[in-house]
């Protein structure tokens, strides 16, 4: 291949929106999803993996963001004319695996999945056009049991991943209950022609964390104009609907019992918003019996979940700890996941109704998160690198590396041709512990020499001038060569590193 | 959502050429990331993980499938009228991100990826679009230590993953050697002119393992017909130049130094093939002064390696056990992987050399080699499923199938609406080790019932008739319920399944 003229080459560059994932925080993603795998296997779910691509018809339009139906997926044509588009949720793809492989799934069938989805959005500041998502469903059971599960699955993830119990908590509500304040507010829960204002009733309810009362109250009436003097047409509701749907809100404030005793009346005589109160119920009743107290898992009126499919409980996953945000402004951390029933998404194939629950957790938010939380302290150390210092030994060298590596170390051997100084640069970029050293004096000696740079940088910082540092050589050991491994792994247990 | 009607229904059809990946052989799929990883990370190599998509000028074409340079990729417009690509391989994306953050890496720069590709394909039996790989790249040396090391960790990985130093070997050539023997030919290694030609040869070359030294000389001559009267159009070399090539395709037969030593003769003269002969030597030392004999490591000239971008060593991971192909004909399971030095990748975007070499697993050709090699005994067990015999006592089912996952065993609680003998069959089609009864007659004891489905399933195979077994009960016990986790832990490690 000849080189390339400067006019003809492309540039690097990731694509816009893109993100590249490299070094401790992907190896924390994959710690994460680690963690997250094993407690779906211990509740028996399947793993499940499908491919990114899904017909663009069998995927269906099912974005949160119905302002662009016909935006939102990366799509492209077959060569058989056909046209495929990547996968935007997990869920989707589990309703056309359902449909198709019906017959020869166990009934309930629960699968977990996990990996990337793409949106073809505007990307912002922390957010990308991929990432992954970690879902779990139970298809095939109307029973609540399974919807309980979901939230008490969703806890148990959330805890492993180290989280206390005082850090999140799973909110629930029901569709049927939203739909019946809908129709008691003079909403069609249903019809096409009221779709545009449902929307709009149920994206203000979405903002009662956000605006509080008076700022939803506004957005169900006339509209709202926020600081910057942008306007958002309200839905035009009447003032007593107004009443109820912000009674309806602020009913979360107390205690669940006391949410669902203000609730009730407001709904009164609705059989759809009595069915989904009789469910929430249920599924009170399961968690607690399960162990499940009101500080984990709680009934709150003001959850909504964007997607229009929901058809029972929904519930989402909500971190309480308090974060800056990008306005310097102390916020709760916020939402990391949720879900909900939907009952009619594999009938979209079969026209027969398949129940269905289940939720899916972003993993980004959650590590996010974590990382907060967490003082980092744990870093992982660098490999252990071996320095070449005559390159006419190179097999000796390799043979050191080797010999960490047999015996569990993360080792490696310089493969570059710069010399010693350079070589302990890369040392520390690499974050290495220590620095394997043998000279053709060493060798003679059947020696080598370990250079713990931890203690060094330590030992640095204290030592006032050169003359004392040649003299004193912190942090410095000469051991026979076939005490190589063990004086390497006593330095690394003092480091206190994964190994 | 209204249930749409039959004709507006989408089929639910799993798009041409993809799969869906599920249970054991998924969780297999997730092991063995978890072997390849520990081995990449133990020699020091950092994770890297680049999204599916690259800009199509960034990623070029280099697939190995040179007859169709403009298929092969799925690409799509972005919004600003910029083509995106799907990666085809982790090299492209690789050499775009060390182009892009050259100044910020350690040089050499250690990266391993993981992840899933895409070729714009026709699909064919065990051919998919969409498939896993594994690379591991050394950037920024031109030592061929890194191409030995690159080798060894191949090696190594394979034996990780359980397949003993027998089944496998790791065979090395070099493509400077080849050029030579190219140049001694008659055809120019690098004039565009001669590129087809070129090609031409290196496929014939290819061809030494399937077809033999009489079907290459046709393939380098005027061409080869097949069993099915195909005929293949040859590449036209005159006799001289076919008794050379076949000749050097033949020296691998016996030992290393052997092959050296026949190799040599036939390139003599040539620079750039005595350059490749000397690399080749210099690996040899390498490997075997870390232990790796020629039986895991070896040069064999008839490694050509598809990929036009090669400059150096190139090295192929190939499995020696013999299976049978699609036409029932035993053959060797053959190669799950390669690689080599490609030191003018970055150059496309920088114009500055970049020395670069590395590798490429193909993980469900290693998979299917490991699901051949193991008797797969050691089938995972399925969860233990707790019944439920009575659905007012949903709550007290549920508590149990959470002592036995907070016990760390696989457990569920049935979530449909069926009887006794469904869920049986249920926990049988979820290989349900045992599963956990309790009726009234139970519960008012404070006991509960376990059934060992293994050995029931033993136990009905050897008891004659229904009054027998019903009076033996056999593989079922009563037990109080605060004896449930231990009698189920019992059970499970009688079977020795992994819980």
């Amino acid at each position: 291949m000849s080189k390339p003229k400067k006019e003809n080459r492309p540039e690097a560059r990731l694509p816009k929106g893109f993100q590249d994932l490299t070094g401790e925080d992907l190896r924390a993603t994959h710690r994460m999803l680690g963690v997250i795998r094993e407690v779906y296997e211990r509740y028996g779910y399947e793993p499940l993996e499908t491919p990114a691509f899904e017909y663009t018809d069998a995927l269906g339009k099912f974005l949160p963001d119905q302002d662009r139906p016909n935006a939102g997926v990366f799509s492209l044509q077959d060569e058989d004319e056909q046209w495929l588009s990547l996968r935007y949720d997990l869920t989707a793809p589990l309703a056309r695996y359902v449909a198709e492989n019906y017959d020869r799934l166990p009934k309930p069938y629960r699968r977990y999945a996990m990996g990337p989805v793409w949106r073809n959005e505007k990307p912002g500041p922390g957010r990308f056009r991929q990432f992954m998502q970690c879902d779990a469903d139970t298809v095939g059971t109307e029973s609540v049991a399974a919807d309980a599960e979901a939230c008490m699955l969703m806890a148990d993830v959330i805890t492993a991943l180290g989280l206390p119990a005082d850090k999140f908590r799973i909110r629930i509500n029901n569709r049927k209950l939203l739909d019946g304040l809908l129709a008691v507010s003079g909403i069609d829960p249903v019809a096409d022609s009221d779709a545009a204002r449902r929307l709009t009733v149920l994206r203000a309810m979405d903002k009662f964390d956000k605006f509080g009362s008076a700022g939803v109250a506004l957005l169900l009436g006339a509209g709202r104009r926020d600081e910057s003097g942008d306007f958002t047409q309200g839905a035009g509701l009447d003032t007593d609907a107004i009443r109820k749907i912000v009674d309806f809100l602020e009913a979360g404030s107390g205690t669940e019992a006391q949410a669902r005793a203000r609730v009730a009346p407001l709904v009164a005589g609705n059989a759809a918003a009595e069915e989904g109160l009789k469910e929430i119920e249920e599924i009170e009743a399961l968690v607690r019996a399960a162990g499940y107290g009101a500080e984990r898992i709680t009934f709150d009126p003001s959850v909504v979940r964007g997607l229009d499919y929901y058809t029972g409980p929904v519930f989402e996953a909500e971190l309480t700890f308090e974060v800056k945000n990008e306005d310097g402004q102390t916020v709760r951390f916020g939402s990391v996941g949720g879900g909900g029933r939907y009952d009619d998404l594999v009938a979209r194939f079969t026209g027969q109704r398949v129940p269905a629950t289940g939720f899916s957790l972003g993993l980004s938010r959650l590590q996010s998160a974590l990382s907060i939380m967490s003082s980092r302290t744990s870093q992982t150390l660098g490999p252990v690198v071996v320095l070449v210092m005559d390159r006419g030994e190179l097999p000796r060298y390799q043979r050191m590396a080797h010999a960490l590596r047999n015996a569990g170390v993360r080792a490696e051997l310089y493969l570059g041709t710069s010399g010693m100084k350079a070589q302990m640069r890369y040392a520390d970029r690499r974050a290495a512990p220590c620095v394997v050293i043998q000279g053709s004096d060493e060798r003679e000696k059947g020696e080598v020499q370990i250079k713990d740079l931890i203690e060094g940088a330590k030992a640095a910082a204290a030592i006032k001038n050169n003359a004392e540092w040649k003299a004193t050589r912190p942090a410095q050991v000469s051991v026979p060569e076939a005490d190589l491994v063990a004086t390497v792994k006593d330095i690394l247990a003092r480091h206190g590193g994964e190994v």
